[in-house]
């Protein structure tokens, strides 16, 4: 556990490698966060749910940053305005980062003398935790980055942005009873437990996930202009938005370009498309006539699906599972009360920690997001 | 089924009995229309959905009605735009109701000399249309009313609104494969068809819904000032809305009040809980320990419920069937494009036609509403 | 005065024969108000400042009408929202007519017994702001209409909103002190008083307004795409508000056409310009190389000019005048309150009673606005 | 000029030396600039201006540069969203040190060879404009740390901030005629040109300024809670905002405390009072019984008063001259039009450069702002 925790710690912070200070400090927009913010939360999260707990006589590494870098978590006082996270220069990078230090060190030190259950079960839970914000670390920076005009190389060399289908095939599944939810002595989240049957109906998914050539014959074929393929908030998201592409997709002379961490490039026609909407992906399918998976025939075939580095919106709401338990504390807030107007996402990307990928894994956003490396893939 | 369409017409007509002029005019807000609207609009789905199609060279009462009552429909011209339905003086209340009568006269004439089958269904999916517009009409004409500070009386006799659980028992339902979904030649919309089976757990529902005092012990403990209980976003909206009751409560000399359609009177504890949003309805399980029902969940044992006059906000996201398919052309735009965002409410209220009620039937709204007459069914 | 009163009361009245009840109800945006709100607040204003103080034991009409009726008089029980005055629909029309007439028949019985100086002087200031509201109902009233996609007509006949200039002359006004403010014993409101010196440099004001082919040469010229014309604020303005003519004007079939009380007719070009706001009166100004008249240049040479039936922007804020005093009570909320970032505008236009306009009246409104009988005068 | 100019860059750096790179970052608010922007448009505007125009073949620094620290100057190309600016993380500060030091280099050859007269006067404009940034730039890093709940210091020696009255006299001025704006040779922006006579009532200024202690009493009186005292727009103000104290002060432990650049401290009673709006003037003015001087009593006055190291609020809008010219090209941009919806102050602050500083200035802000040094001297 030792090793898997400081992995996951210099993991971040290679992440961080090639960012300049000034790069560590904006908010973009409300739903993106610092990198200084993620780096400095991530650390809060062990101090504030173990040191706190089990090292007696902890004295906190600073009094105000059980303040500052709290997130949703109402139980632990007041709570920093979300939408301000970028105003707050100090503590600087370099404060953040022996925090981080100073953490690491009293963690490692904890795990040296100490191996119970519940230790371990929240040391597992705050490694879980960082690895959902090395994903969410990207995808802000790639927003920052990506609206700046001189859109700035994070690492020219970077290639993982553009995957390509290894298939052309459906995969029929039949109509019967299946089981749903996590099993096993692995680390998962309290939104996967509960393994439970739901009866399915026969279908056909792809083997492969929509491409930006795909895409493309969307567009042309006048998809953002005809409100029929659209929900009825898509539509308005649309207009209201004036969306006409997927983020960081730019028609420059008459050429589709789109800014990647390798900075902005020609759209690549075969690699697989990222940056749409649920409301996108959605039309999408309307479009072609088929639709989005839902997350119980996703998980079903899982194992003969080939993943195609994108987290792939499904048609399911994400809603508790049967027998959904809160857990008692802090802790508890963690899931249960995003359960309302966002729709389940299954898979992995390009941002997601190779361990931290399974298929009864549930992400979940709102359906007018772009900034995650979202995908399609359909059923028919 | 031109007695049903008349019956139905006049239903209409007999809910506006009790309103001057002045009160068919205002749109509130934004999410509700003026009575003047709805009497023109259910017209208007008669006019331009079967008369101009099923009568040659028919001639459109009036060249502008098309566009001016129109709703949601997309396909057909320009729409007013939402919000601006209470500023439309004119046309004014006896033209909308000239345009009645003449369209009332040309169905009724078509009726005598067409019985195909496609008309006879457009006139039903017309005739349930206007019964959903019935219940709108009192809903949104009790948000006006309830927001005028003197509160006018709509019917000093009207009683409907406080009913009474009858039973206080749990029913018990078994683990197993169950289906879902309209059978039969009755009709029903396009969102309840694809009948399906879905597994379900054990579990037990109440065979009664929460009650006013129930609603009150929950305020009285703190519910609405304790995160606790609530969905993140719920609690968003607690308090940027400043909410602290459910709507039309008002404390007065230290006593709930309600507005009814009878005027503001004290409110009945044993009268069973209305005007609640979902955001309300789950908190109020969580802090009971419980959870509501599912859309599927509720309709398996239906038949042995007691249905206690209240829309009942279940835990199912409002999405598509499987094989849930778009009927095309402007009548196709009527469910399907609302499916994100909004949750199941199943049951009937006292707003609702009589044959308008079936276990199958969805009804659907945004978790944040609370002007129909919504109430809370607990599960266990 | 009792004739004075019975004249103003009536002709309130008369601006609302053409209406049918539904009219009376709208409130089409939150700076407009309702003609059913106008012909009560203005009743209500005789009720709340004269009758319950000089009629010993005065029962009020109605107990809730001094709440309802209300407008920014802070002083007076807590308001009503303002933006919500269309969704009051009781009192309905004819209630708050027999309101007007109870009130008529109050002050006439009490101006037969009472003279004295204080009680002429308040329906003095009763009868100007009723010739104030009276203005108002006419162009909200033009707002509500002016928005309906029918053009509903108020009076075919009507005739004045299409005026001309009489004279092409350019008048001069030597430096020097002058005199302003109101002097003598007629009525005036308090922001008028405090006769005082300025001194004025020499400048030339045109003794004609700007016609509507003047201000078609504008916008062919590009003038609402050019933001060199126009102030920061008024840019942004054009941008949010997609501006790029004249309130109520249309392009149909590539043709200038505007709303007026006797419905939708083309632009004569030759007919003074109305409906314009500061920042467009500002930027045409700009564009001619000329700008407005401060409200001091205008009043010193009133006298002398053609005033054109509009209220002209000066480019004078509304301040108060040196040793500008604020009468106590409910009475002194009048005007001061609102000398903030609201622009002066002189003369008087067709919805002006005829006494009620003299050269040191000072109205004033946000420069956004352009729903008042609004003009332009040009100085070189 | 070479010296001057080289101070006046140089002082700006100097403003920098405290911070660390984090804090050249961030926009808290829309009407705020990070520093490192504040740097760079300073730049821009000498590169811009000047070097694009007299230096022959002048390569541009950064082709970008241009596009991103263009400030409101519409006739330069595109200009970047300004609520973005915290969001362009690179170029980064050493980059944008390197922009100073090559165009500092630029000019200062450039000035070597070249003196003639629209040069001079273009540096000279330049070095004003810098002058006013530096203002900026230490009340918009305020902002920002004055909104961190760590209270950044800044520099914990910074005194200038807490100022006191040396006088507590009345000074009288004679009713009559005076002369107003600039005259001579010396430098002053296009705003304060065309020296013109004004007529004056007789008033008693104040030779001192409202202290921390007066503005107190104030608040104690309730004078926020009382909207007697407000104007209109005021009071929308105080209770949309929920304003109840001057900008960075907080009641803690039942004692007003402040943040400063030396951090958090008590408030002192007999230091002047600063960072109150408009609004906040005219209020305790009108709560005295007083009212706030106008810019024309102001100036007349200016060499016998004590200036208190705040901008003072007056009571006059910020209008044209008569006779105001607006410069041709970008640089006319610069003051004229934001003739609207601002008032005036008079004065100069802690932040002012001590060359910028005379008294025919007119700085000019919207009257809700309270993040400059404002402060308030009364008339009566």
């Amino acid at each position: 556990m030792i090793e898997k925790y400081i992995l996951t710690r210099k993991k971040t912070e290679a992440l961080c490698a090639p960012l300049r200070i000034e790069d560590y400090i904006p908010q973009p927009v409300d739903f993106a966060s610092p990198p200084k913010w993620h780096i400095a939360h991530t650390t809060w999260f062990f101090e504030e749910m173990i040191l706190k707990r089990f090292v007696s006589d902890y004295k906190p590494f600073h009094a105000q940053y059980s303040f500052l870098f709290n997130s949703y978590y109402n139980t632990i006082g007041e709570r920093t305005f979300r939408a301000n996270r970028g105003n707050i220069t100090r503590p600087g990078v370099s404060e953040v980062m022996n925090y981080r230090k100073h953490v690491d060190a009293e963690i490692q030190s904890l795990l040296g003398s100490n191996q119970e259950d519940e230790l371990i079960k929240l040391i597992e839970i705050g490694i879980n935790h960082e690895q959902q914000h090395q994903e969410l670390l990207l995808t802000d920076l790639k927003f920052t980055f990506g609206h700046n005009p001189v859109f700035p190389v994070y690492d020219k060399t970077f290639k993982l942005e553009e995957v390509y289908n290894a298939n052309s095939n459906w995969i029929h599944s039949k109509e019967g009873v299946y089981e749903i939810g996590h099993q096993g002595p692995d680390f998962c989240f309290d939104n996967e437990l509960g393994r439970h049957k739901v009866y399915l109906q026969d279908f056909e998914i792809a083997n492969f996930l929509v491409t930006n050539a795909d895409f493309i014959d969307f567009i042309e074929a006048g998809g953002y202009k005809n409100f029929n393929y659209w929900l009825d908030e898509g539509w308005a998201w649309v207009n209201e938005q004036q969306v006409d592409a997927p983020l960081y997709w730019h028609k420059i002379d008459g050429e589709w370009q789109y800014y990647t961490f390798a900075g902005l490039k020609k759209v690549d026609p075969k690699a697989v498309l990222t940056h749409v909407s649920y409301y996108e992906a959605n039309a999408y399918a309307t479009w072609k006539g088929m639709r989005l998976p839902t997350e119980f025939e996703w998980e079903v075939v899982a194992d003969s699906l080939d993943w195609g580095q994108r987290w792939e919106w499904t048609n399911s709401a994400y809603l508790p599972y049967p027998n959904f338990k809160i857990a008692a504390g802090a802790v508890g807030e963690y899931n249960g009360k995003f359960m309302i107007s966002q729709m389940v996402l299954k898979g992995a990307s390009l941002g997601t920690a190779v361990n931290h990928s399974r298929k009864t894994y549930r992400n979940f956003f709102h359906p007018k997001y772009q900034w995650q490396f979202s995908g399609i893939r359909l059923v028919k």
